[in-house]
């Protein structure tokens, strides 16, 4: 198994995509030598964007965090996350009625459209009928598990609507040797219980990497073998951008431990194009 | 699709094995008749048994709950639960050290043995080492899922030990037309997410079957023929019934609605021996 | 629920993407009336394409047995297959080295690319070692199950490689009430074994309609709210249309009787915009 | 990770259960020094008895190839295979009609029962109506995968009945590095496509165990804390002993490979009470 320079690889490149967690930064903040980097890129012409499954904020809010961090790369218009897929399936699919949702009310606002009406599954009253669209795992946060996760599967056992998971990560990193259980985990809890499909936007989907594809044509004409997808996880960045049909880049400083890369590769088939210790090696 | 008599079908039988949600009870309370059913069997000499998948209370509780209802045949050498195969498990394989478990304090009384600690995972502290022998799930009361079920997966991130589950039902019957997640759906949710193998005990499982049919022989020798099991629920009751051996009676007072009796055991390929609408027909 | 003319709401659409199976055709043949309806929306100015889960053969082959039925819609450039995702797949991702192959012959030529070798699995000895670049599965035929599938076993607990498969239909129609196992069954077989990802390829994921919607592109500008996706298959074409963002319109004249639909929605939670007894209603 | 003496840990009992393959024999044959075990196993006192997933053959037939080998310990009444509790299960539920197999026709022998017909897969004639009472799936051999499993499949849409699977394992050991796909492969298959409950006997299931445990009776009265499980692999011997209250001994000379096994345990979840490098160690 050969560790290449993520300095030399780059280069032939002209759009990198981004994962967030593991590959820029981990609970304590930005990694060293990040904003240094992304200024080495820009001198390169290399374009960066930010693939992130995330619906618990809107893409201004997750641009504002890095430019907190003097990192200036992610502009709004560079930060691709699933809760965008979410937001485009509710304005094409839903032009009316109620949408529940299982999150904070700061990551609804996000997804509220003209004429739909929005509720935390905190607030729903199962004894009074409602127009019901949509249900959307936006977040862990904002309702309380032991009530209101049973409140869901009432709901769902009663009423025929959608349900779409705006970020199917199972877990994040809550500190170096802590995760805590994320929106994909509740979904699976849900989706174990009610039968139901639920449709889930977010890595390793291909949806997230076509949306991303397309988005980034308004800074140029790119192609796919002109795009390196950067990730610290096989399941997610490495997977998605495979099939999509894009070069990666598995990085080893978060997800995906150095003594485990290569058992991690066999056993899972999933194969990365390089692997690099960190994206500034 | 034949609807029969109980009363005339449970003649052929010396021992009848009773669930008890749906079949003799709802959450109202107990059903109309039942004393009379019982006095009838004892009449006929013929012996009835609760298998039950509960752990959260001790078989002495749920038959003191039996009795204060008017129903005096679940003595408590009569109640057979899937709490009883956990402590059982944990009598035989556990001689020291910590057991970790989810659920109420009263729940976990009924686990107590000589030599090992218990403590609830509300309690335990992640940054202090301890020497845990097992993680069992009791309950779905007792902490705070939001807080807790991440601490719960931290856990076997970090030692290893088995995983019990106590009672693998997913969800039980609240009111008439909504259902609270059970120990078994809060058992998915943890084992989707730390990909360990849980050992959960209670219908289908055979070991149910196995432990009742031991537990019998000391009320008369009784041979598997000479059984009836009586539930509401193809996948728990009838199937582990057949594949035990012994005969089965699906009622349909509970889970199991008469509209959907016919599609559901065409799809399930579960057949029980007799249909009756409930168990005073 | 209401049953739609199918006449009636295709004129709110610029394109059409129709399923094979169970909407145009059966075992039998093509359906009765269906030439007519292409007519009307040739003379409507709306474009048919054809969005087909089949990797046995090419586009043009495909096309070419639309047009023995007297069928002209498709031609090659309007017919999108799994098999053309599969073979975008290997021109992106695999440059060298060999193919290991589940399939036909014939079915093998579409996948050949300049500098790759192909081997069907009947042919590959697992005590030579050879270069393998990536296992694919593209037809039920071609190779003895009893043998090869225990081969392709060996294979992928030997050597580390992707796997994708160019169709995950499970099942395929033989006659009205017979079906027989597709790709995707045997995929489902091989994975439960050897416990690595596959990469699925066709309806109901998303990669299938970003590509359709790419490719049409060069007949004229298309939005999604254009589009509409036919079909008789709740999980595949539905599904995947919902999730993409273009609306979709049910057909009863295959896989979803009269009789189950709306058991059959309100189990899953797909919902199509519309539901039509078939195209030429 | 401590590693024991199996000589010295066998004399804390009384009955040792050993499971087949990797633990007494591989594919060349029975492992050196293993019939002196056995003689030592008898001049201790020592009960032995082989618990082993095949119903392939009948115990007699299993313990005749033993003695074939020069094995004595093992008289037909010493066998205890997973066939012994199909067929239990058949002579306990069937009664008339017609049983179908997935098998040779002299794994069906053992399924004979008066007033009960048996017919291969291969033969059933799914254009004739016929009085079909189960499916048994008893070997990987005896019919064709690529023409009958289809036929299954369509056989299963058709009748409802139960369906068990007589041999639970997945896949067996064709030579040092070779496997073959086993009963249970099939079984996940066919599970996969008709979407109902399969019954599944052998180990881990608890039945197995329970099923032992009674028979062992006869030679004396034997308690759990008395019997040690010794088998090569965790998923099956080790967790099934486990739940079932009985000591378990992992031996390293079949599937779990010592390189591997501390990553095994930890990952499982699956702890055995002794390690052992053979049973002649």
């Amino acid at each position: 198994m050969e560790i290449s320079s993520f300095k030399e690889i780059v280069k032939k490149y002209k759009v990198i995509f981004f994962d967030s967690y593991g590959v820029l930064r981990n609970y304590k903040g930005i990694f060293p030598n990040i904003p240094e980097m992304f200024t080495m890129l820009e001198s390169c012409g290399i374009k960066s964007f930010l693939l992130t499954n995330d619906a618990s904020r809107s893409p201004k809010e997750l641009a504002a965090k890095f430019q907190e961090s003097g990192i200036t790369a992610f502009s709004e218009d560079k930060v691709i996350s699933s809760g965008m897929l979410a937001r485009e399936y509710i304005c094409r699919k839903i032009s009316g009625g109620t949408i529940v949702y299982l999150g904070t009310e700061s990551s609804a606002q996000y997804i509220q459209i003209n004429g739909v009406k929005t509720i935390s599954i905190h607030d729903v009253d199962l004894d009074k009928n409602d127009d019901y669209q949509l249900l959307v795992l936006l977040d862990d946060e904002g309702y309380d598990w032991n009530r209101d996760l049973s409140k869901t599967v009432n709901l769902l056992r009663r009423y025929t609507m959608p349900i779409i998971v705006a970020n199917s990560d199972t877990t994040y990193p809550l500190s170096k040797d802590k995760v805590a259980i994320a929106t994909g985990g509740v979904a699976n809890l849900l989706e174990s219980l009610v039968q139901k499909v639920f449709i889930r936007f977010g890595k390793p989907d291909s949806q997230m990497y076509s949306f991303a594809f397309d988005h980034i044509q308004q800074f140029g004409s790119i192609e796919k073998k002109d795009i390196l997808m950067v990730g610290d996880t096989l399941q997610t960045d490495i997977l998605g951008g495979n099939k999509f049909g894009i070069d990666t880049c598995l990085v080893l400083s978060g997800n995906t431990l150095p003594k485990n890369v290569e058992l991690e590769i066999a056993s899972t088939g999933i194969i990365p194009n390089y692997i690099c210790n960190s994206v500034v090696s």
